[in-house]
């Protein structure tokens, strides 16, 4: 049965973005883009490319580039004229018949072109990313430096060893963590094989959670204020560690200089910056009907203006990048929709420096390859692999209401996989967040059950194509059952199952590894319990099994050399 | 085998745009939507509805409505916040266990939002298109009427009965039809059971195709000028023909006056219409390259205000719509996407006349029911029909540089037909052409081979969610093997294949049938040779089964009454 489903998933015809089979991709528009497609010898006799120029459908036939190992090299050769350029491959004659290939495989029949493969002239993240492993870091929880701090009045101190309270109190929950017990703990960062940080926002505001910020001129006095954000700046370039921010592009706190200035007076200029309008609950439009997130009104030149001091400002001082929160919000309300306005202004405004969307649901038509570099992998990363690795008692779907949740086979896990990679940038494939979790969601260590399927969950998260984002305590095999859950203080005193060395041994292979970082994929073995795909440069092939139990499977590979095993997971070189 | 399948596809859960599942849409943003999903009795235990409300997935659970025939009725009503509206189903329990509903079907995993359902607020096409059945003329080959004519410069004078010429000269071949003779044989267009011309372009032009307009200021004197057209109106009034124009809102002939403008002094505003860059070949951009069309830039506020009042001065003379030629190129160069302004600009300035694309790709992210009210739908009707029903010597796809063609079976067309019904709000899909041919495209006789197979897409093609299309001369058999081939002069004389009657019958059945004009559409039996559908309204239930050979299915329903029936198409009335 293995065997059988080896030779079936590799005997398709295959292309993706990867180095394999884009040999030249402009970086302007106008130039050319040279792209090969793999297909078993005599399995097709034509092959073309059909790509969109100014949204009409070109063809350029492909011609045989190399004949070796039983595989028929196709290349073709394009003029790439817009910013975020669509293509397919059309095959005909051979064992196939006739065929189009889009980003999720070989079909009998022509196709929409909601999964076709896109190149973006311009699409790359800094260079640093893709080789990254991120650590997230929620300030408040992290780590208390010990420094005095006078709270302000609506903060509820917590001892650290307590858990978060429930429902809205949790955002007054004050635990004390701040900027400088950060710094003291970069060590652990380093323990855990991390070179990047994502630090939840550190902007002033009237919670813990700081997304609700009341302004964004300054570090929070309760975090060590800029000083201390300038140390932690020093002292991550020191160790080479990426610093990235967190923006909230949808929103600010109800208490923010911009929002207190609108109320005052309704001739001030930041009036523009809000959806005022009497009709509604508040008076103006809020996030979730929450009457302390005014939404921003990206109309605004004034708040392009402002917006764009802020972006530089920060990464002027130090940042790397930003994570963008309620990014697929932004730019959002009614009958407006400037979302992809945003991103290319803050792509414009970041120049060069990283930017992540969080993004829960279809980001798809949304990363296009010219705003947003990657987003939080939620729907093409986090869930799939949740809804093959759960506790069959985690049944519901708190991404949904609440409503039932999957239980998936690993056919299932893959097809979802699949189809949020179609159809979007290879770079942004690339540079989107593999997560398990997040302070927005329950902990992977509570959805899946145990300390084995975890580590096949983050074997995946470092060996997928995107870049592992791990939520501190992760590591520690923390709990959480739901968003405000998952946000308890580091367990640093006693962890309830230490993993540093796991995750430490993963993220040394995924920032050593070529081909993790940029390589293609190709699935060779997909069955209800037993996933395994090839992760391939043209100088390096590693093959990744991840399984939830039952037989492995026999790889017809003569030579493969472990990289690293454990229960349920395995990585080995083929040599 | 036929009776399982039946079986099968009708104890699928089903939900479409019509108004067994819609039983109320908002007619303005903010407005409450209430639908309904049918499932099997006991199928599932759990149905929520969720849609997107600026950018975020928001879950609304369903309650039953109704039990009845097996069947259960849930029901769930959510306002509707954006323009354009993306829904799906979440089921669970029952025999499903988990499954996600989309336009495409029911699916054991969570999906891309690239096939949902669509909401459209204001998406509603004039009421009288959905219940027409539109003739196409081209007025040069249609009927001279034999008033004396001083043909133009270019013109070359062809007699009647020759073939159009090959290539580039073919645009010059001047026939001699004109508006006169269009109205001196609107019995014809009656007879074939037509209600609604569309006619190619009317304006001057440099050739007789006339999509290189010299102006949009009057009818083309060679047709007869703008008394030909006035008579014309009148004469369609009065039988109550629909008349709809062409215009061609991608590019202007090179004669055209705003070109010639342009051209002439590198200050007149006309200058803005038009990209002009030295290092683009001609020194302006053009289409597919061609010197003499010109590509519009919509940047132009001075080009809007033109085409503005073009599309209202043709309106007020007696258009009843506009076909928008290379819809889906127009506004659209390098880096300059303004394709959805454009159709929302002519949208606002056709105030409430129909306006239909030319779209020969996947338009389905193109019509989201805030432009164009519907498509010439090549992608979702012409081409699956085309490679079900085709002649196997046709091998060879027109559409895509002659690569090779496929060959479907019957679960391929359907499959392709269904993928670009999904994503797309209803009211698009009611609206949109199905056609079988064009003056740009083959004929469909010449591509299926036999007058069988001709009506067995025509029934298709009268019976399938959408406006049916006819090319002039299809109803005599007439053949061709490209665009301009397909061009001939009406042979009115002798028609190699007079299928009039026919043609009549099924669009007399056609305009009186709720169900085939607005009603859902449900699979019933799908297989190589044979599909089988309903066509259902609350107060009509049509079954239709085109086949191309082999046995008929028995179907499972107690009392048919026959309303049409050919040798390989068949209507039935179930009472």
């Amino acid at each position: 049965m293995s065997a059988f489903v080896v030779r079936t998933l590799l005997d398709q015809p295959h292309h993706d973005g990867s180095e394999l089979y884009v040999l030249e991709r402009p970086d302007e528009l106008g130039g050319q883009a040279t792209l090969r497609l793999r297909t078993p010898r005599g399995a097709v006799d034509e092959v073309a490319l059909r790509y969109l120029r100014d949204g009409d459908p070109c063809i350029v036939p492909a011609t045989v580039d190399d004949e070796r190992d039983g595989e028929t090299w196709w290349c073709v050769s394009f003029p790439v004229s817009n910013p975020s350029t669509r293509y397919r491959w059309l095959l005909a004659g051979g064992d196939l018949g006739y065929a189009s290939l889009d980003g999720l495989g070989v079909f009998p029949h022509e196709l929409t072109g909601a999964d076709d493969f896109v190149i973006a002239p311009g699409a790359e993240a800094p260079d640093w990313h893709s080789r990254s492993v991120v650590y997230e870091i929620y300030p408040d929880r992290y780590a208390p430096s010990g420094e005095p701090r006078r709270p302000p009045e609506w903060a509820v101190p917590r001892a650290w060893d307590e858990s978060p309270s429930r429902g809205r109190a949790s955002a007054t929950d004050w635990f004390g963590g701040d900027l400088a017990g950060v710094e003291q703990n970069l060590d652990h960062v380093e323990r855990v094989g991390a070179n990047a940080i994502y630090m939840t926002p550190f902007f002033p505001a009237t919670s813990t959670h700081r997304y609700d910020a009341t302004t964004f001129d300054r570090v929070d006095p309760l975090l060590g204020g800029d000083e201390a954000f300038a140390s932690l700046v020093r002292a991550c370039e020191r160790r080479r560690i990426r610093l990235i921010g967190d923006l909230t592009t949808n929103h600010v706190g109800y208490r923010h200089d911009w929002f207190v200035a609108a109320q005052a007076d309704p001739d001030a200029i930041e009036r523009s910056f809000f959806y005022f309008d009497e009709a509604l609950p508040h008076g103006y439009e809020a996030w979730y009907g929450a009457a302390s997130l005014p939404k921003l009104d990206w109309r605004s030149e004034e708040l392009r203006v402002r917006m764009g001091t802020v972006i530089r400002k920060w990464l002027g001082a130090g940042l790397d990048g930003w994570r963008i929160d309620v990014a697929n919000m932004t730019g959002r309300f009614r009958a407006i929709d400037l979302y992809h306005d945003v991103a290319r202004f803050a792509r414009d405004a970041a120049d060069g420096s990283l930017l992540v969307a969080e993004h829960m649901h279809d980001y798809r038509n949304d990363l296009d390859g010219t705003g947003w570099h990657g987003v939080m992998n939620y729907s093409g990363f986090q869930r799939p692999t949740w809804w093959w690795l759960r506790d069959p008692a985690w049944d519901r779907n708190i991404f949904a209401s609440e409503t039932a949740a999957p239980l998936y086979a690993g056919t299932d896990m893959v097809e979802v996989m699949r189809r949020f990679r179609a159809g979007v940038p290879w770079d942004c494939v690339l540079n989107s967040w593999a997560l398990l979790d997040s302070h927005d969601s329950p902990r992977f260590r509570t959805v899946c059950g145990s300390r084995e399927r975890q580590l096949a969950g983050v074997g995946m998260q470092f060996t997928t194509p995107g870049v592992p984002k791990v939520f501190m305590g992760d590591e520690f095999g923390l709990q959480g059952r739901w968003g405000e859950d998952a946000r308890r203080p580091m367990p640093w005193r006693s962890p309830p199952d230490d993993l540093t060395r796991e995750y430490h041994a993963l993220a040394s292979l995924r920032r050593s590894s070529d081909a993790l970082a940029r390589g293609g994929i190709r699935y060779v073995h997909v069955s209800d319990d037993t996933v395994a795909y090839l992760r391939e440069t043209r100088d390096e092939r590693l093959l990744c099994c991840a399984s939830r139990g039952g037989e492995p499977p026999v790889f017809p590979f003569p030579s493969l050399e472990p990289l690293y095993e454990s229960a349920l997971f395995n990585v080995w070189r083929m040599v």
